[in-house]
C-alpha cells in the first residue's frame, strides 16, 4: 500500500519535488549552499511583507525552538511578557518564557474563546513593567483564528513589542504589514517543507547582542554571523533546506498566498461539510476557525477510543491527530500540505467507513 | 557535472541510500515513527557501549544544539564546569557554559597540543566548586585526538562528571566503558546521516527535572516524555531521522566501529601519503592526528588564497574546509562520509592540477 496522507498539521504531507530535493549533499561552506539560504529568506521576507527593517533569521531545530530564540533575544532580563493564552501554544509559550527566567504573565480565556484586544489593553495599562506581548497566529490546539490586527494595534497604540507565533499559518494567512517585532514560524507548514528549521521574521532594530540566555537560541548572533559571511553559525540542515526552497518554488508557482489560502480554504469547506453529513460536529463556530486544522467532538458512542479510531482510519491511508483539549473528547483533521480536495474527499469516504464499521456512527 | 564530494566533516557526503530514505513523508504521532526512533536510540547506545544505566536523548538541531542541553541539564545552576581547551570546539563549550549563566573555567593549552590528564587533576583538587569536566574528543578546528580515557580516569577519581563532545568521533572512535556522565554527538558525522539531529548518550541517574535553563534544550524533559509516549516533546525532523535510520543500517552492514575507523585510517593514511608527495606539511604530528579530518599548511607561495584555492578544486568536483587556526594559514581535509581510497586519490590528483595550474606548487 501507498504511504499514508498525513493529515496533521506538521509533519505534513510534502510533494515529491520536496523530498526529491533531499537528494544531494551540499557544503554548508559553499557559495552555492549560502545563495541558497539567501533565497530562502528572501522569499519569507517577500511572504511576510511587513515593510521595510524586517530581516529574516532561520534557525536550526524545530518551531518551538524559533519561539523561545525569539522570546530570549527580544524580551529584556530585566522586562516582563504578557502571553495570552486561549490553548496549548499560548501556554507552551508562557511556559518556555518561565523556564528560561523572564518575568511572564499570562492573560488567559478558554479553548475556543479568542483572546481579547480590550483586556490587553487594560492589562498593558494596569502594568508598566510588561516590554512585550506574546500570541499566537492560528492556535493549533483547536484550530481558533485569534484576532491579530486589533491585537497588534493596541499593543502597539500602548507603546510595547508583539511577538506573533504564527507557526500554523504564515503563508496560507496573511501578517501584511501589521505592527509586530518579530513573527515566528516553521518551513513545515503552510509552505509545506520538510520539518527540521524554523524562523523569524524581526524587525532588525529589535536585535541586540548579549541579551539571549542561549547561544545556540541567539537570533541576533545568527544574524549578525550570517550578515557577515552568508553562512549558518552551526551547521545548517541542508537538506531541509534545500526542499524548502523546492517548497517555496511550488508556493509561487500556484501563486503565492493568495492561492494557498484558497485551496486550504476549500479543503477545509469540504471537510465541515463532509464531517457534517457524518454526523460529526466542529468544536469551533464558523467564524473562529482558521483554514488550517479543524478540531471535532468525538462521536458520542460510549465504546469510542481514539487510538481504535485512529489505527483504521490509518489502515486505509490516512492519519488523524489526536484533540488537544483536557475537558471533551475531541480529535484533529488538518487540512495543510501537499493535498487536495480529493484526499479530503477520500478521507471523509474512510472515515465514514470506519464508523460504520466499528458502529460508532449515529 | 555531478554533484561536488564533501570533504567537509559535517555536511558531509551521504549514500545515495541514506537520502532516499527522505523521500517518505512520516507522522510524527505514528507508532512507526516511534519505533523508528527508539530503533536508533537502541542502535546509539549499542555503539556507545557504556554499560548499564545509560538512555540516549535525540535533539533537534545541529550538534551545538546537544551540547548545550548537556550542559544547561547536568551542571547545576549553583556549581562550576571546567572545560578543556586546545581548539575551537573547546572555546565554544565554554562560551556556551558562560552565555547560559553557569560559572565556568578554562584549562587552555595552544592549538595542537593534547589536554593534560595532570593539569585535569590539579585543576579539580583546588577547585571544589567544579562538578563537571567538559572536554573535547576530537577537536574538529584541528583534528587532534584528545586523551579520553586519561583525561576520564582523573575526573571519575576526583568525585567528578565528565561532559564528553565527540561529536566528529563518536562511531569511528570507540567510547566504550569510558567513565562518563554525557556523551554527545550528531547524526551527520561519522555515523554518515544528514544534518539536523544530534544525542546525548546519558546516564540516566543524571537527568534532573528543573534544570535546564531552556524548554527547548531540556534533556531531561525531552527523555521523560519520549519514555512515557514514544514521541519526541516537539516536531521532529522525521526525514532526518528515517535518513538516521539508513545510514546505521549502512554502518551495521560495513562491520560497525571497527570496519567505519579502518575505513576512515585508510583515508587518511592516503590523504597524509599523497599530500606529502605534493609537498604539503600536516600540522599535527602522527600521534596527535585523529582520522577524521587534517589540517595542512597552506602552499609556502605568497600568492596563495584559500578562496582562489577552494573555487579551483571545488570545479573539478570536490570541496575542502577552511583552516580554523589563527595564528598560521591553514586548510582542512576531512577524510569521513560516503567516501573511500578512490575519492581521496582523485582529489589528490586535483590538488596536484590546481597546484600546478595556479603555480604554487614546490
Ligand atoms: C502555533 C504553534 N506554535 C508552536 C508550535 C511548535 O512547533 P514545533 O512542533 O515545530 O516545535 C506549533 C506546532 O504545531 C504550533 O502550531
Ligand atoms: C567537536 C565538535 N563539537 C561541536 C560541533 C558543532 O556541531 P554543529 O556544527 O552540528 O553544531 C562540531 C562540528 O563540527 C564539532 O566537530
Amino acid at each position: 500500500m501507498r504511504e499514508p496522507i498525513l493529515l496533521t498539521p506538521g509533519p505534513l504531507t510534502t510533494s515529491l519535488a520536496t523530498k526529491a530535493a533531499m537528494l544531494v549533499d551540499w557544503g554548508s561552506w559553499d557559495a552555492k549552499f549560502n545563495a541558497l539560504t539567501a533565497s530562502v529568506c528572501a522569499d519569507l521576507l517577500r511572504i511576510a511583507n511587513l515593510g521595510d527593517g524586517y530581516v529574516c533569521v532561520p534557525l536550526q531545530g524545530s518551531g518551538t525552538f524559533a519561539v523561545e530564540a525569539a522570546i530570549g533575544s527580544l524580551v529584556p532580563k530585566d522586562r516582563e511578557i504578557l502571553v495570552l493564552v486561549n490553548g496549548a501554544y499560548g501556554q507552551r509559550m508562557a511556559k518556555i518564557a518561565t523556564v528560561m527566567g523572564r518575568k511572564v504573565s499570562v492573560l488567559a480565556v478558554s479553548d475556543g474563546t479568542p483572546v481579547s484586544a480590550a483586556a490587553v489593553a487594560e492589562a498593558l495599562a494596569a502594568n508598566p513593567a510588561i516590554s512585550h506581548v506574546g500570541m499566537i497566529h492560528c492556535e493549533t490546539a483547536t484550530g481558533l483564528l485569534n484576532p491579530v490586527a486589533e491585537v497588534a494595534a493596541v499593543v502597539q497604540a500602548a507603546g510595547r513589542a508583539l511577538i506573533l507565533d504564527s507557526m500554523s499559518a504564515f503563508g496560507a494567512l496573511p501578517v501584511d504589514g501589521l505592527p509586530v517585532d518579530a513573527v515566528i514560524s516553521s518551513a513545515n507548514k503552510c509552505l509545506e517543507g520538510v520539518p527540521g528549521m524554523g524562523f523569524v521574521i524581526v524587525k532588525q532594530s529589535a536585535l541586540v547582542q548579549g541579551q539571549s540566555p542561549s547561544l545556540s537560541l541567539d537570533l541576533c548572533d545568527q544574524f549578525e554571523y550570517m550578515q557577515k559571511t552568508g553562512q549558518w553559525r552551526f551547521t545548517p540542515p541542508t537538506h531541509v533546506v534545500a526542499a524548502f526552497r523546492a517548497a517555496l518554488d511550488q508556493y509561487w508557482a500556484e501563486g503565492g498566498q493568495p492561492a494557498r489560502l484558497a485551496r486550504y480554504q476549500a479543503n477545509g469547506d469540504a471537510l465541515l461539510a463532509g464531517m457534517k453529513k457524518l454526523g460529526l460536529q466542529s468544536f469551533l463556530p464558523a467564524d473562529l476557525q482558521a483554514p488550517i486544522i479543524y478540531t471535532f467532538f468525538a462521536p458520542h458512542h460510549p465504546g469510542y477510543d481514539f487510538q481504535r479510531f485512529y489505527q483504521a482510519v490509518r489502515a486505509r491511508g490516512f492519519l488523524l491527530y489526536p484533540g488537544k483539549l483536557t475537558e471533551v473528547e475531541t480529535f484533529r483533521v488538518g487540512c495543510i500540505g501537499a493535498i487536495d480536495q480529493a484526499e479530503i474527499q477520500q478521507a471523509i469516504a474512510v472515515i465514514a467507513e470506519v464508523l460504520a464499521e466499528l458502529g460508532w456512527s449515529d
